[in-house]
């Protein structure tokens, strides 16, 4: 199955409740979709944008390995205490860990190595995850707490989980990525989170990427995520918590109103394009962390219009590449982006990006040890107005 | 200065606000108090257990170093979207890290090497970071914001941090102290809780080891810290409001409610000592997880009756044991105690022990990447039945 892959027009999509209504197709990105199925039933979907020769034919090639259907086994556990879901997924224990480059399950597949991508070259490719989180029928790990305890409750880990796959260069980079193939991987998020808002069990859809050894990513090769979690996720429900206390004291956005205090103030401000604007936050977490926002509210990346999706491009790549700058040293780094709950609260969320590093110094990260993990007050050894001024002096 | 240490007998000390009253003098503990300050005039306690000879005489030992008197920068900020304190601690950057053994500032002082501890031995001493996150005064680092911003608020970083080392043995662990000597460690934290719930500016209490090079431990010595914090930390937070919430629906205190459920089921079970529960939390966060509650609600550790302090000695040793030794691997870990805050909610908190470690398998941590730092939300690959049942296991 191929298609070419229509994109949000402007105003396309409300900030309401998920519609299933068909994009627009109205469209300045050339973005071909081609789905597919891997040898154990998993979906696999290549985004292909022109830029790489015979991309018309990626279905045509076959995962010829032979795989276990996959049998996840996931449950999601409710803390009394922290008031929050936890996942408990034992069957990760066996997943790849740090394979050689030459068996890197993300290059394309080649004579004598099948990868998890069966064509011989890709653009960007999305896959679900072969070790998930979250799945379509996840069975429930067997406890022996009695079922009826309201202070033991458990519930299926139904979800989705996927691979993106941001490049076929395994030695490159998302900051390496020319604006052309960051817009791809866009309309490729933008494609899964309309997809997997539309699943029957998924409450978030949470597009990121893991980059670095150093926070524990097991694969080398550029990719990212994105987990569709059957529950709204602690830290989104504490900002949408003093959002609606804002809103009922104020009237006013809580997201909107910090960019534009952020904006008044300029001294965390690190760049801003046509539609976005990148700043280091007021009360940074971490030694190194940058928030993106549009310009006007918008619940999700669905949501943004093809101006806003372009300009994303340029902006995202810039702060990834000042970011990776500021220091003499390899970067790891987290990009996440919160989106609004698929059912819930879509007029007081705001998209946004949020980039961190734990690099305080050439040659020092920044660990979460007990004030951080035990009692979650962190403790931030770089003035956020100096990281911005780090970030803005970088010359590129 | 030199002082009997006075521990409080039971029922000494309420759950009601602090007041101040003396200890009761009544102990089967013989800790000896030396008190003296550091050349650049911060604060060194010796708690000295007879275990050693030579105790009597701590303090003739002169701290013979030249140091620049400390000038603490620290500010609090509060996130608005997160609705929770933020340190920033610029001058921590300098901070030691990973001394060579023979420059260790946690040994005792000898002939060519001052340490931060003057005299040439002790059992356990606690004295003031030289780097810390809080202090008695601290400056406020200037920022641009607008100083009535109601988006931008901070605040000087007025608290206490104190370094508590073990033993001088350089090469021991905690897990190898004697329960005797590991008895005069609980009396340093009940002596130092006291004295740091007293202070104005503290608002919680908070003992804590940090263990690993894994999680960024930077001096290898056994010791721990003490935070005394100008807030109540966002995850006490957190576990008091839902205290409150259960109570409210029940008239029943909630910590107590999952200790006797975790009892009645028992799967998760790990020991239990004459006046201490041992288990793995229904919905741990961490691979490697154990939470230790006194089988009565108390606020904090200076409530503590002698009787529970000494079997809190047993049972605490003998988690630790059993955590080091389900793995064929050394073990990083974050061993936090929950203690009431020093003026809200006594009542409400139930004090206890947080023991966790980031080592899912021999060779395998568990990373905070983009799931859990971005959005709060935990997997865990190790399913609490499992992990409990390989602590019971453990022969020792």
């Amino acid at each position: 199955m191929s298609e070419r892959l229509d994109v949000a027009a402007p105003g396309a999509r409300g900030s309401g409740t998920p519609d299933g209504a068909p994009r627009a197709a109205s469209s300045d990105s050339q973005v071909r979709k081609t789905a597919t199925r891997l040898a154990d039933g998993r979906e696999l979907f290549y985004f292909d944008d022109g830029e790489t020769a015979g991309a018309t034919d990626r279905a045509s090639f076959p995962d010829r390995r032979r795989l276990r259907e996959a049998a996840p086994s996931s449950t999601i556990r409710f803390d009394p205490l922290l008031d929050e879901w936890v996942t408990i997924a034992g069957h990760r224990q066996t997943r790849t860990h740090l394979p050689p480059d030459n068996e890197c399950p993300l290059c394309p597949s080649r004579d004598g190595h099948s990868s998890e991508i069966p064509a011989p070259d890709y653009d960007v490719v999305v896959f679900e995850n072969r070790f998930p989180s979250f799945a379509a029928t996840s069975a429930v790990d067997r406890d022996d707490a009695p079922a009826d305890d309201p202070l033991f409750v458990a519930a299926p880990g139904l979800g989705r989980c996927e691979v993106v796959c941001f490049t076929a260069d395994h030695d490159a980079a998302f900051s390496s990525l020319s604006p052309a193939r960051a817009r791809t991987v866009i309309e490729a998020w933008v494609d899964r989170t309309a997809e997997l808002t539309a699943l029957p069990d998924v409450q978030q859809v949470f597009c990121f990427e893991n980059r670095g050894e150093e926070i524990g990513v097991t694969l080398s090769h550029p990719h990212g995520q994105i987990y569709g979690y059957p529950f709204v996720t602690p830290r989104t429900t504490r900002m949408l918590d003093s959002a609606r206390a804002h809103r009922e004291r104020t009237g006013r956005n809580l997201f909107a109103d910090l960019v534009e205090h952020e904006l008044q103030s300029g001294t965390r401000v690190v760049t801003r394009g046509e539609h976005w604007t990148a700043f280091v936050p007021f009360a940074a977490h971490w030694p190194l962390e940058v928030h993106v926002y549009p310009n006007r509210q918008v619940p999700d990346l669905p949501s943004l219009t093809d101006d806003e999706r372009r300009d994303l491009a340029t902006v995202y790549l810039e702060v990834l590449r000042r970011m990776e700058r500021v220091h003499d040293d390899s970067l790891p780094y987290i990009a996440a982006w919160h989106q609004a709950p698929t059912r819930a609260d879509r007029d007081l969320a705001y998209l946004h990006l949020e980039v961190f590093s734990i690099r305080r110094a050439p040659g020092k990260l920044k660990y979460l040890a007990g004030s951080e993990s035990a009692m979650g007050a962190f403790v931030n050894d770089v003035l956020p107005e100096q990281a911005a001024r780090m970030l803005r002096d970088v010359v590129l």
